[in-house]
């Protein structure tokens, strides 16, 4: 750092006078409707009649937003800033608007005083703009309205963007959630020679809704050593007086990027790379700063009453138009725009240019970086199935196979990664490692296998991490995979949700091109969680993704390896989508070959002939499954059924796109009427072996023709450590089960059937006795296999 | 500490024995099937086929529990220990078997060889123990199957507990996690004169699945900086020689029980509390202990191969089945056990007696300590109601009264919590504060507000620890309420899921006493999330909850004051369940006074005379409601609808507790099958205005007779920050939508209503003209009031 480079006193004002513009505009976007000049005497019908939106943090943002600048354009750095208190909409808004960037994507909210008019209306305004940093708003890539995810999704941005600085702040309020607290350990993933940087930064600003902050009230002492403990830096900025606080916030900025410099340097120079200390810097400055003192004789400025919207029922209130006036005045608007309403010149110097803006950052509109995955031909790695049930294999890790190669064919572009809690050769991908390693920055010893600085593979004991990781990188125009275990899954269920509403107001934005979709591999499923038990033992997650809207959301179940090939390839090469695949990891049988399995998926549903004996007549019963355990355990009761009733006509469907189910005008992939009637009959018995909870099916189906002659099997909530067929027994999912339901649904079977129902029921029985004793399935339920080959009865 | 406190050569050598015993059984758990004393040679037949569990954190805790036995013995301590390995489950089982607890609660788990073979044989085993610190492990509060919540669950358990220590292990995988790491901050709400106390115990042994973790590749420094930072006093015991390791443990927990006893001494002196830095302990040793150093050439001791099984394939590899048996042999069962199989008495000496023992404490059974909680007449608390929708009141803030004279009323006992992310008084609950204060230990500043080292609500921004410390609390008998934002709920559906299959289990066992219910009021629901938008925007809570055993969950959503008065009161008084009530926060319309709203809630579905006029007749539509801005809609639709058509024959049914719907046979709370079609006719239209999204209905009804003639209307995941009636306008839940609904489904209407549906659709266009122009809902919308009283037509 020259002295050269450092604020001069003159810069340090304009950026006062740039700070009080946005401040101005923050204000003016919670507050007017109209007079947004202040040229007239402010009257109550200036004023919004709705008081929306939150002032508390937005002053800090502010300040922090042009500090920002000003590095930016004397450094042409390529920063994106991440607005952790993401309800400080107003702040990013004014900013994206003083740069320039917002009326380029919104002509209508122009640069002069009827844009600014627009631009104070229409925010929290019916028709206009959320109050928070939505996709709506520009650069922003973190909606911030769920608290927690702010630097996971900062850390997720600079993986293999090694020129990008992400500038994060993190409100103090959000810092006492559990994702956040785990989110400062993602320094440790950053590997300074290949990655960007994240500057962390804490804003402390002491209070939340009505509360002072746990971290606000530590003193530095405290502060100092959790974060060098956590592996960073520390710089301190903390003061109330602004000239003071610029020149503070402008001296520790260049001190903290020449410490990013000096690091970046340092592992590019060629060296061995080590985990360094990364810079981090706590901004310690009063809540609702340059806000009203005081309200109705209570503190306001610098205490959780600013939080919101500190001055409240204007229209009933005159001393409070009056002092909101009077607070609007405070920034001297006069010398800040021109007559027009423009930014003054000198002050719109200090905002950088074109895509340097944040608010006009390509990374922050990661569609517009976004390169094609390269694939391969997942032909190539298909199991080859002599005959349905012929061979076994263990569906995950034919995929890991495959994902070994798209890791090999994008290595260079180094745009995918994996991310998983630690599962990632528990869940029998460990193929991958024959082409990458786990990113890994702490020391190692010898016997470490597969960890290293340039790994691709991310793991951390944290859904959160994992998750917020991938949106992040996703979001900067990036591709993923996260493989998890079925059950944990549903810790994100809430990061999910955000994600998909995200997803959704994006696709409404011409301007925001579509990005990668976020994939999951969610297995170690329900039915074979053999190490654990009860606690993990949940498929409840697609419930969830059911609830989102139809176009974002996809959720595969597909029945073997090879159906698994087809559904993952497709799903890495969508976009604006979460897909959901749900797979097991155990050997089990094979059912399609690969041509068969193209055409059973690209159908999303169909009949399986080779197990059908209803050809050329209605049949008496339709057997439907999802999901790989359902599948082998309705194969196996049609083997029962053939063998008890030999003229009985069966006909087995199979789901892999479980959205197929729905009407066609509720999912764009739902089947028409005609041909789920097709399938399913009009009027016959079905009986639907799910993986999932059995409730799905009914919801997806309810409107269907055949819909009450639906019988459907699922997991119902019983679990423990026991035998992989035991959990089928418990939940009525098994093949005895399924068979007995066939027999007491199926008309005119009973009372001749009540034999070899009784026959089913002690086997069952038999079954419990067994695993009592030894402690494993019955060889027969072991052992068995479709014993039909590919001929259809 | 006295010389003669310290533990003595012979006491370690002792405590070296009973370890040795603890491993034995633990190893024998997750392998031995027969042959449990090795009075025979090990044969293939003595292993179990599967080998299920996980090994590698065993030892350490084995390690601990017999450590923390001798202070417990020796200082007469009330310690309870929160295994966060859970899935070290072995452990527990084997120490709690040692102590006597075991073979109290199974008698048929004897003290005796027999017994010893039972205890192994049923380990992951099918018919016999889960494979974690689940519900049927005595002295369990935690499961540990899904990681995170060790800590938040020991601080829960600690809260108004004094003479209670709290010996919470947390694994370094676990560390990892979100919650786990919010969870340090939990030292915050301690008060060392009123609470007990939790002893944090850092089980570094290194490694995860098949990584190592991230803080156990931390050098001392940076750790003892990182806790430090979290405001506590860190003693560390490392390595891996056992003798060394034990003196280094017995005088490490010395001293850190000494720092407890003295920070408890302090405060409980009278003079002023302050924030103390608590003690914790980093224990480093090598993850499966003891265990072997190598299988196949390959670390094994000290690595993360020994995560769950090191040695498998027994029954086909014969040099397992030798070094399994050498493994075993190594604990030298012969000096730990007589030839009857009992632990020899100089070792039995060595464990705690009686309810001292950390598996018979009652804490961990906290049924057996709950008192039921003292609760006011919630009539007095009640809205005057003259007449439906005569009066407006705030839900929430009229249960903030009654809660405050719950608190107040068990002041004394001190065993009731409220909980929540910083908005007790956001959801205008803040009467509570009248009576008590926020928990709060940091400094404070003359302004601060009702905060207090004695406050019994406690916020924090982590609906995790929200939701953790009160699963703690209730596990040990106390009583609570979680208020919390609806959408953000979702943060915890995992822990739901979580405590919810706890109870399930719990409520098995017959030794396992009821604990008081886990309440939830969700407030600043979907449809009122005024100051933000879509992100805070999201009902689907309750689809999660719907997904688990009926006789677990109830889902209540009042409509008005009263009804939740009712239902808050109701809740309270329940044990082993999880309530969720739903209800809003902002002035609205009132409906009924209190005795027809118990009569309604007692029934949890029902007629409102008021609103019908089928008197006498079968009605041409049946207006369903379910919470209470689609219960407004509705009565307003019915008014619309009356205006319009004043010979139409409508019946308004309101549902408070959701789980009516359902089939008795499906849930305790359904209605008969004649109930229910009594309600909703057998083929009339039933429109129904849903507080959530449209689907659940569908799933709580396809089985009724009328289902096929619901229209539901509800949450279509369209959102953003706008009108309170715009809100309900873009998800087709307004009182035009339902009138239309009404007007296209009643046979006969169409086309003389054409005209009718005409006017609703121009009020439709009007109403966005108009909130797009003055920013708030037309005052014919905001005066909407119910204009026939309580005759009805």
């Amino acid at each position: 750092m020259t002295d050269a480079n450092k604020a001069s006193a003159e810069e340090l004002a304009l950026i006062d006078r740039y700070w009080r513009a946005a401040n101005y505009l923050s204000v003016g976007q919670i507050y007017l409707m109209d007079n947004p000049l202040l040229r007239e005497k402010l009257r109550i019908d200036h004023v919004k009649p709705r008081l929306l939106g939150h002032w508390g943090t937005t002053p800090g943002l502010n300040f922090l937003y042009a500090h920002l600048n000003r590095v930016i354009r004397r450094d042409d750095l390529d920063v994106i800033f991440i607005c952790g208190p993401g309800h400080g909409g107003p702040a990013v808004v004014a900013n994206t608007y003083l740069e320039g960037s917002y009326s380029e994507i919104y002509p209508e909210i122009a640069e002069d005083e009827d844009g600014m008019r627009r631009l104070f209306r229409q925010f929290s305004f019916p028709g206009g703009v959320p109050s928070h940093a939505s996709p709506d708003t520009p650069g922003s890539i973190h909606e911030g309205g769920e608290l927690g995810y702010a630097l996971v999704h900062a850390y997720g941005a600079a993986f293999d963007n090694p020129d990008l600085v992400v500038a994060c702040v993190v409100g103090d309020g959000e810092a006492e959630t559990g994702p956040l607290a785990a989110s400062w350990q993602s320094n440790k993933f950053i590997n300074p020679a290949r990655d960007g940087a994240v500057l962390p930064i804490l804003h402390l600003n002491g209070y939340k809704i009505a509360n002072p902050t746990l971290l606000g009230r530590l003193g530095d002492d405290e502060l100092r050593k959790f974060f060098e403990g956590l592996g960073h830096e520390v710089f301190f900025v903390e003061g109330s007086e602004p000239a003071a606080m610029h020149a503070a916030m402008a001296s520790t900025l260049d001190a903290a990027l020449a410490r990013l410099r000096d690091i970046q340097a340092k592992a590019r120079a060629g060296g061995p790379v080590e985990r360094p200390l990364w810079p981090m810097i706590v901004f310690r400055s009063p809540k609702g700063w340059t806000g009203p003192k005081e309200v109705d004789g209570l503190k306001t400025e610098g205490f959780w009453r600013s939080h919101q919207v500190p001055l409240s029922g204007i229209a009933s209130n005159p001393a409070h138009l009056a002092q909101l006036e009077s607070w609007l005045k405070s920034y001297r608007a006069e010398e800040l725009f021109d007559e027009a309403g423009r930014l003054l010149p000198e002050l719109r110097a200090l905002a950088p240019a074109g895509t340097r803006r944040m608010g006009s950052n390509p990374h922050a509109n990661g569609g517009l970086l976004r390169r094609p995955l390269l694939c391969p031909d997942f032909r190539d790695f298909a199991v080859t199935v002599a005959a349905p049930g012929a061979v076994e294999a263990e569906a995950t890790r034919v995929l890991g196979a495959y994902l070994r190669e798209v890791m090999r064919l994008n290595a260079e572009t180094r745009n995918f990664r994996i991310v998983g809690p630690d599962e990632t050769a528990s869940n029998r991908l460990d193929a991958v490692f024959a082409v990458t390693d786990r990113a890994w920055m702490e020391p190692t010893i010898p016997e470490d296998v597969h960890l290293s600085p340039d790994g691709r593979v991310m793991e951390v004991l944290s859904e959160h991490l994992c998750q917020g990781w991938l949106e992040g990188y996703l979001l900067t125009g990036r591709h993923g995979l996260f493989s998890c275990y079925e059950a944990f899954i549903h810790i994100v269920d809430s990061m999910f949700n955000q994600h998909a509403k995200w997803l959704k107001v994006s696709r409404e934005l011409p301007w925001r091109k579509p990005i990668a979709s976020l994939n999951y591999l969610l297995t170690s499923h329900v039915w074979r969680q053999d190490h654990n038990g009860f606690s993990h033992q949940d498929p409840g997650f697609i419930d969830v993704v059911a609830n989102k809207k139809a176009d974002i959301v996809r959720i595969y179940l597909p029945p073997d390896a090879n159906t698994l090939l087809w559904v993952g390839d497709h799903c890495l090469r969508t976009h604006d989508r979460i897909n959901v695949i749900v797979a097991g990891k155990q050997p089990a049988p094979q059912w399609l070959d690969i041509e068969s399995a193209v055409k059973h998926c690209r159908a999303g549903i169909g009949l399986w002939d080779f197990a059908c004996n209803d050809q050329g007549a209605e049949p008496d019963v339709v057997m439907a499954c999802a999901g790989d355990v359902p599948t082998l355990e309705t194969l196996a009761a049609v083997d029962l059924l053939r063998q008890h009733f030999p003229a009985l006509k069966i006909r087995v469907v199979n789901v892999v796109d479980l959205m197929a189910l729905q009407d066609e005008s509720e999912h764009p992939h739902g089947l028409a009427a005609r041909d789920f009637d097709g399938l399913f009959t009009t009027d016959k018995p079905v009986v639907f072996a799910f993986h999932g909870y059995p409730h799905l099916i009914h919801r997806l189906t309810y409107r269907r023709t055949n819909h009450a002659n639906f019988h459907v099997r699922g997991f119902m909530e019983e679990g423990t450590t026991t035998t992989p067929f035991d959990m089928t027994v418990i939940n009525g999912l098994d093949r005895f089960h399924l068979a007995m339901t066939v027999i007491d649904r199926v008309p005119g079977l009973l009372p001749a059937a009540a034999h070899a129902k009784q026959a089913m029921q002690n086997k069952l029985i038999e079954h419990e006795e067994y695993i009592r004793r030894h402690g494993e399935d019955m060889p027969e339920i072991r052992d068995w296999s479709w014993p039909y080959g590919a001929v259809s009865a």
